[in-house]
């Protein structure tokens, strides 16, 4: 990349400086560009889960979620990375079942689920997860939702699959970008490349889309205001996407991907937020957004929450504190 | 740090270096001292739970293992980050009722196992883990057991006490430095830092030892051999420390740290590595230590556990290969 990372969060341990975080950060304002950047905003990211929203919006600007009555619980899952607790997957077999399909036409691959109630009543069941505990499955009934209005063919995650190319051509339209290419996402879902101000870029139509402006701007308005009405189908009970969320009312919906990017949508103010640490540590990309949310005015940076993310404290098995993280000047310093 | 961290390791996914991990690197010949560093040798650092090995030095110099007859696998899980199976427990609970003590006497916390089975049953029997489960209980009846030889008081952890004031003194030794202080480690003792050249300089003592030299040296060579010869105790099933310390036979002991941080004694060539990747992420600190100790001849870098942590390959959730890992020049094309 031609900018080097900029230092952005630091975990110290008593008196020492023990790990620290680079990354790159883009804010973007729909009117008038990119008006904040760390690191290198050209530089390519694969956006991972964090670009959902973009990956869901051929399914309602097609016709075809209003052609299946899709209900905004399944626009909010569509663009989650949920933890298969059950009121996900309740949500995702009913969605398969609506589509006379079953948990057998995903092709997202069988995840155990990170909600302990979940996963402990399997064990204990002596039973194991299925594809609908993936935490990609609802984007995945999406994708099969758009497969079936389409009439296309089951391997729905091939790139060359007529969902695909229409998330491409949505990407490409929202980023502003010719995308250099994609990796094979965890869930097995191409994964398109653009730039970081490009993803910001795309963020920010989301922000400043307007209802019924037009086919595009009506569907990132739906999507948004999904996320944001619904913080627990996005992720789920104790994740930072849910509390942060829930934290900010209806001021911002964000969504973090692998890898640690972060992505935020902030209506009131026309701005769309991406963010990736260099080193793939979500630990950073959570202090990271919390704070620039906190200087956008859209969190209050004393909220209990907001400081759990951007300063801790950092807790052993005894509960006692061990240290700290801190953001450096060059991410806290900065005021829009 | 004088020196910036040098770039390691590179996480790639499909046509794109997705992730990057800087880090320190400290290789120290007991002869010859420090033989090839990158990034900042001189800059203090936290051990964590690579530095075992140290922390259970005055066990042994203090007569402590020989009163209570400690076996080979006692001194091998003093130096261990366990990780709960019946295997660890068992020899803990043991050992405490050997001491006529009970778990209740531990400090170090109450934590889940990570190993499946102990999970597994726990959860299904409705029950908990204790003390015992925590990774670092068998360091913590080393310090019960010196804390007993000692007749001192129960509240082991306390920086002053007379066990970590030995631990400390010992530290200080093996480093050749006085301590800047200490940060409280995940299982509440206190975590002495040193700087990296100086923890690489320990590994090298140890690496050097020769048993009957003196009391220092027999007891390093007695913990090198501990660990070396009983690898699933150290670490456990799946683990880094276990399997690569399984491949190399008895040619180098091996020990992870968190925040990854990665130590090495290699008797056969008289060396000590110590590493730090300063993000504080274990995929990059056990590609790094690999990629090392492939350099030093002492696993074979094309053996498939050694190239598992070296290249990869990364795999989502279908077994697809989404990825590879890619150690840099400054890493890979080191040669003693």
């Amino acid at each position: 990349m031609a900018h080097a990372a900029e230092r952005l969060v630091e975990v110290w341990r008593g008196d020492f400086c023990e790990s620290v975080h680079h990354g790159h950060v883009a804010v973007w304002h729909a009117d008038s560009g990119l008006i904040w950047g760390l690191g290198d905003v050209d530089g390519v990211i694969l956006p991972r889960s964090s670009s959902k929203m973009i990956q869901a919006l051929p399914l309602i600007e097609s016709g075809a979620a209003d052609a299946h009555g899709l209900t905004q619980e399944q626009l909010a899952i569509s663009c989650a990375s949920h933890q298969g607790a059950a009121v996900h997957t309740d949500l995702v077999t009913r969605w398969l079942a609506d589509l006379n399909l079953s948990e057998a036409d995903l092709r997202c691959g069988v995840q155990w689920p990170s909600d302990e109630a979940a996963r402990d009543g399997m064990i204990c069941a002596h039973c194991g997860p299925d594809q609908r505990h993936n935490n990609c499955s609802g984007k995945h009934s999406g994708f099969l939702t758009l497969t079936k209005h389409l009439k296309a063919g089951p391997e729905y995650v091939d790139p060359d699959h007529p969902v695909q190319q229409a998330v491409r051509a949505a990407w490409e339209d929202v980023t502003d970008e010719t995308t250099p290419g994609y990796g094979i996402d965890g869930c097995s879902a191409p994964n398109f490349a653009s730039s970081l101000k490009g993803f910001a870029r795309a963020m920010a139509m989301y922000a400043a889309a307007v209802e019924g402006a037009d086919a595009r701007q009506t569907a990132m308005v739906r999507l948004r205001n999904a996320m944001m009405a619904h913080p627990h189908l996005v992720a789920g009970e104790g994740r930072s996407c849910t509390k942060l969320m829930r934290v900010m009312g209806n001021r911002a919906a964000i969504k973090t991907g692998a890898e640690a990017v972060f992505a935020a949508i902030i209506p009131e103010r026309r701005i769309g937020i991406a963010l990736k640490i260099a080193d793939g540590t979500t630990r950073a990309s959570e202090a990271a957004i919390t704070q620039i949310l906190g200087a956008l005015g859209v969190i209050d940076p004393a909220d209990p929450v907001a400081l759990s993310y951007t300063t801790g404290p950092i807790r052993n098995w005894r509960k006692l504190e061990t240290g700290r993280y801190r953001v450096t000047p060059a991410l806290g310093d900065w005021r829009p």
